[in-house]
């Protein structure tokens, strides 16, 4: 572990000779929101916080962190969920906040550029007002930054159909941890000119190097799409539901599991009264087709009705216009902070092939129960990504902290085992990190690591994330 | 530089004893088909050919290398295009010939686990009769080989809707340099756990490791599709066709550009009469489009002969049945035989942003007439991916060895302008590799080698690849 240099006062003088005075804050008050991003309760403070405006400031930062061995660690809009924005070692909070701008979009060649501190959904608009279609849509689209998205290699709802973040990455100007700007490839669809050095950056959760433009490629806006949602009486029974929809030949744009508490706890927190669960209904799939030709989805819905008839489903609720649509996918999306409302939890973003779900999902039961956890499931059951949250509760304090933590290596063992992995879209950052060791062995973990040497010698930018 | 071992009766005794005798080769005449592949004339002979059949017999064969430093060139199916089988610096011919089996076809969750010595289009037929879909399709795809394609991207045709080899990657077996064996990634459509190693072995040449199992995802199989070729009276307006159609919201499975020559030369090559080229045309798009539903690919077909109005090109041929279609694929798949039949040639892989393409059509012929060669073009339009086949016909040795060169630099140069890069399917290979400076500056290019010394400290797996 590096021993890490403190930031001084003459260090903050230089940081507000380079970024202007009123982008250096350290007032403990001010950078509260800068202590924890939406990871359980955690909460660490840095010395300083900094807000660039180019990638020019930026490099000229990491030469002063260089010098003065200073961690520094990066921030989109806090919206993480495996706390990869934490400041766990101190030094500088760098805010990506600045970099705002969707310098363009190239309506010739279906692709934009964006500075990383732009808000997904006010991107996936502005292209959309063109006709355009940027598809990853994680539930915190409404405040979570793209460079966030990319750091993470982002999913949400319509990966099933689309894609995740790293399927629309084309090129990407990166500030190493050197002070060096450089560019990862070219702004093409297809590229076989030395290694992928744009992929490796996506999905490295800002440990490799901070990224300071993103060159996206963008496809035509579908017109039309269908909703519906399906109760099932139990769910695992729904679970299988799921890879017989694609085995019929359909690839639905939205496929997504929610538990019985899941949706109830969703619908509560909206103060939606309109959805009612009745009794014997244990889980419910939200499913979505998109397209350009009303025919074809009516024909594709038609298809799902026949697959579910092998199924045991209660009555299917077809959303009757927009604002029904957004009143289910606005439940869907909130499910993850209704549940943080209601207690301390943790969330575990597990991920398999789609038709081991039945089993993954009957194996955090069980583990649940011999750990003595309650968990509330539901996610991108599409893509087999099935977010896990472990509901404290009752828990006591020392059964949380020691106990808990066996059962969630089970639960992780579990995945792996069923040829999936420990995170699917959440990252690894901070409170995943100590599982590593159970999807990698230890030649592909020092692989890893030593190619984090590579980017950064000195271990400055974001230290004590993702490896054990 | 390293300074390599020799193969000595020793080595080739123990290589003997770890995969059987019939399987190490070195007589001149018996190993000559491995002394080249499918780049211009070139041959280098190896020292020794060797079949493993397992991965834990290409471990041993590893740790014999690092023992001595003898190199080792791994070769799929021997097509590729930029000499990244050629070995170089004698050594270990590694032929992956018998990793030839198809492991599993996943139809509950479509996905298929493939050795990399299965030809891609075997695999293709494999997958096609559970009615599943493997898209990429390199026009060598009747006898190159899946491993092959990892190692270059590869992307063909159906790349512009479907995307490249890469897309379809979701885990792979690799054994590294050092003999360990790993697994890069898990079978999941959604991946956000550690750094993206599975990406970066595909397209990296065979430089980081040698693939010996894939997991790639499958996809529906599209039941119908519509071809047509489309005439133009210039190869610029053919190129600005492209990018409308795209822009009208239509992605076609397939948009493939041939000059007058690529077409003429195609069809004479099969001796296939039934083609004829008015003289006032000078270039065809070749557009499929491809889906689920007759009655939209018929609309979408409506909507590009409407773009194509805006457009000087004249009749367009639809293909009537299955026979016409295979023909014309068939015309576009062996063009550049085709060009390689009539003169000693090289091919360029240029690849920019689509609608650069008329740009770099100009000024592939610009810089042609300075330097005084003659060029066939042709490629996959959709992506940007254009062939540049030069052709020595009457140039003299001392024009096509000191001033070709030049002459590519500055089209790689017009890429690079135009925000491409310099191989988007073929690879950088051996062929390429003194032009690697004018996609990547100083550092980006040492970031890519210090990441080939974590993977191979000892340099000994196909050197003098991909870097200058």
């Amino acid at each position: 572990m590096s021993v890490y240099g403190k930031i001084t006062p003459t260090i903050i003088q230089q940081l507000q000779e380079l970024v202007g005075d009123k982008f250096v804050l350290w007032d403990e008050e001010t950078i509260d929101k800068y202590s924890h991003d939406e990871t359980e309760d955690l909460k660490f403070f840095p010395e300083v916080v900094v807000k660039p405006r180019t990638a020019t400031e930026l490099s000229s930062i990491f030469k002063l962190c260089n010098e003065h061995l200073i961690p520094l660690t990066p921030r989109g809009a806090g919206t993480g969920l495996s706390g990869g924005a934490l400041p766990v070692n101190k030094g500088i909070l760098l805010s990506m906040e600045r970099f705002n701008q969707i310098i363009e979009i190239d309506e010739q060649n279906l692709q934009a550029t964006v500075e990383p501190g732009v808000i997904t959904q006010v991107f996936q608009e502005a292209v959309k007002e063109k006709g355009l279609f940027y598809p990853p849509d994680p539930s915190s689209k409404g405040s979570c930054f793209i460079g966030g998205n990319l750091a993470e290699n982002s999913g949400g709802p319509k990966a099933v159909k689309y894609g995740v973040t790293k399927d629309y990455v084309l090129n990407l100007e990166v500030v190493l941890p050197s002070g060096e700007i450089i560019w990862t490839g070219a702004n093409v669809l297809k590229n076989s000119t030395g290694y992928n050095i744009t992929q490796l950056m996506v999905g490295s959760e800002g440990t490799l190097g901070i990224i300071t433009k993103a060159v996206f490629k963008l496809i035509p806006h579908p017109h039309y799409d269908l909703l519906m949602l399906v109760p099932f009486y139990s769910p695992e029974e729904a679970c299988k539901a799921v890879s017989a929809i694609f085995r019929a030949g359909v690839i639905p744009s939205g496929l997504e599991f929610m538990e019985r508490d899941a949706l109830l706890w969703g619908a509560a927190y909206l103060n939606d009264n309109s959805i009612v669960i009745p009794e014997n209904i244990q889980a419910h799939l939200l499913i979505e087709l998109d397209g350009n030709d009303l025919d074809v989805l009516y024909k594709e819905c038609e298809k799902i009705v026949q697959v579910l008839d092998s199924y045991q489903c209660d009555e299917i609720l077809f959303a009757e216009d927009a604002t029904q649509k957004e009143k289910l996918w606005k439940i869907r999306r909130i499910v993850g902070e209704a549940v943080k409302s209601q207690s301390i939890y943790k969330e575990e973003d597990t991920v398999v092939p789609r038709a081991e779900l039945p089993t993954l999902l009957k194996g955090v039961k069980e583990i649940g129960g011999k750990y003595g956890f309650k968990s509330v499931c539901y996610g991108h059951a599409g893509d087999g990504n099935l977010h896990v949250n472990i509901i404290k509760e009752n828990m006591s304090d020392e059964a949380w902290n020691n106990e808990l933590p066996k059962g969630i290596a089970e639960i992780f063992q579990l995945c792996v085992q069923l040829k999936g992995t420990i995170s699917g879209e959440h990252g690894i950052g901070y409170v995943q990190k100590s599982y590593m060791n159970i999807p990698f062995d230890e030649k592909t973990l020092s692989l890893q690591k030593q190619i984090k040497s590579i980017f950064d010698p000195n271990n400055i930018l974001n230290p004590n994330k993702i490896f054990p």
